[in-house]
């Protein structure tokens, strides 16, 4: 049996994961990043021998325990380098927590890579060799798998798609500066937060758009509004919807003629759109993606996440 | 000993090559391409069997030939998918090389990739454990090491690095359709041919600029034109390089943000220009690139190509 735990800014969830990365019990606590690494660290041992009493599962019946986190995860030394959401640096938490615990067998993983491996083993990229899933939330987050690997890179901050840049002219263009510092990154495109600035922006634009009075029925302006302005034939809300998928298809494209991976999941609140997303950006994929007319005729496949926050316990417990 | 062949549009170069990626001898003949590949396959056996004889190897101290091809070679079943300069489509080369020459370890690889391996075993990426070349030529190609083996996507057509999108809104700029069909690729920006082009409107934007007299001077513009006026103190010079600089750096971030690679390296004959490129394109990475504040204080290493048109023999003979 696996234990895999997610570290999110909210809550840490808990679960006991079999060897096929089905969730068998799971519980979950509040974060409470503010009472600092050394109170977090117990909590999330005493987090784990609770799960494992609730679930009926012996410490010695544990294979491993796994631990996704935001940040930058070194899994050789077992220390989080940097984790700007807890404000941990270099903080040694698979030592510590296996001094709290007794279980021996510990690993840590960047929280994006742990979803991405999740949806790989036992989601959406499931039978897959090769795999990139993107997630599209307030920011862009991915995880790349290649020969059923994740990939690291050199310092254990690889795999960061959201941050490349789509417009490098954003600089000159008045845009917002991207949290790592560049202009005109994938996520500043692609991300929830993207796409409500494009509808507020648009909106200003357009006093007359069905989005002010949809906004107004749901209380906010939110990454729904376009997609339910679409619906109804708002011309503003198609043009927000449409350069929204621009901009994901132009970055997909980017990861597919690199990597050619067998299979992109996208996930993230914005996938819930379904079809009105996903169609529309296979469909722009499709026409510029570079091996578009390979003799193979076999294509890289383009799916949504199946997993939903699951995806981050069953990856940080299965990925070595 | 390894005989690593390089199928290049005007010449094909075979060369014998030892287990540390030595060239011992090397032989080339004219491509001959309009001949069709009935023709160029018995060319490339009796080149094989000259160089052999030229070196003074046996064929049955031959371990393995290798062959680079532009274009997407399946290494799977020896097939030549699909070849556009050589006019090749779905050819059994490794088949029927292996039925002219007698040997029967042929494998076939692109020969970007070819080129990549050949640094990465013997060049500016040796000892590395993950390396992504990117050669800056006619186009931008590129070859991508990771865990010291090459990737190569479902289709033995990833690593096209050169037709990742830089500036997506460059379709509605007025900006010329890249090869593949896309706007606003890297290899629209970091080519030879770009920086060519950018000159090229440099100088007709500038009547003054001492370009003029230096590409009468050399009886061409060049992709040198710009870097020999900037030497000069030419304004109009100094910013074509800047440009140019600032969009190889963003690919090249862009790269690294996603691979985290231990180096990066760049080959082709811009890369003759030496310090005044590679200087203020590591700095420029370097104030960009995700990890720059990682707590390990170790980030990817840019470096220029040291085998020129080797790497492409090395790799091919090398590369499994």
């Amino acid at each position: 049996m696996y234990v895999g735990i997610d570290v999110g800014g909210t809550n840490i969830a808990c679960g006991i994961v079999d060897a096929s990365g089905k969730i068998l019990h799971r519980e979950s606590i509040k974060t409470e990043s503010e009472k600092g690494y050394s109170v977090l660290v117990k909590n999330i041992a005493q987090l784990v021998k609770h799960t494992l009493k609730k679930a009926g599962v012996l410490e010695s019946d544990v294979l491993r325990i796994g631990v996704g986190c935001p940040g930058c995860c070194n899994k050789e030394n077992g220390i989080v380098e940097l984790c700007i959401n807890l404000n941990w640096r270099n903080v040694p938490l698979v030592k510590d927590l296996s001094e709290l615990t007794g279980i021996t067998n510990i690993t840590i993983e960047n929280d994006a890579n742990a979803a991405a491996y999740g949806e790989f083993v036992a989601g959406a990229a499931k039978g897959s060799n090769s795999a990139v899933v993107i997630t599209l939330g307030t920011g862009v987050g991915s995880g790349i798998i290649i020969d059923k690997k994740l990939l690291h890179g050199m310092n254990f901050a690889g795999g960061e798609i959201g941050h490349m840049v789509l417009e490098v002219s954003a600089d000159e263009q008045g845009d917002d500066i991207c949290g790592c510092g560049r202009y005109g990154c994938f996520e500043s495109f692609s991300s929830a937060t993207a796409l409500v600035k494009m509808t507020t922006i648009a909106m200003e634009n357009d006093p007359s758009s069905e989005m002010h009075r949809l906004a107004g029925e749901y209380g906010k302006i939110s990454a729904r509004t376009a997609w339910q302005a679409q619906r109804l034939g708002d011309k503003a809300g198609s043009e927000v919807v449409e350069k929204y998928i621009k901009y994901l298809a132009a970055g997909i494209t980017n990861v597919i003629n690199i990597f050619q991976p067998d299979i992109v999941c996208i996930g993230g609140g914005v996938c819930n759109e379904g079809d009105p997303l996903l169609l529309p950006l296979r469909e722009a994929v499709a026409k510029q993606v570079y091996s578009r007319d390979n003799a193979s005729n076999k294509n890289t496949q383009i799916a949504i996440c199946k997993l939903g926050n699951e995806a981050g316990i069953i990856g940080a417990a299965l990925c070595q």
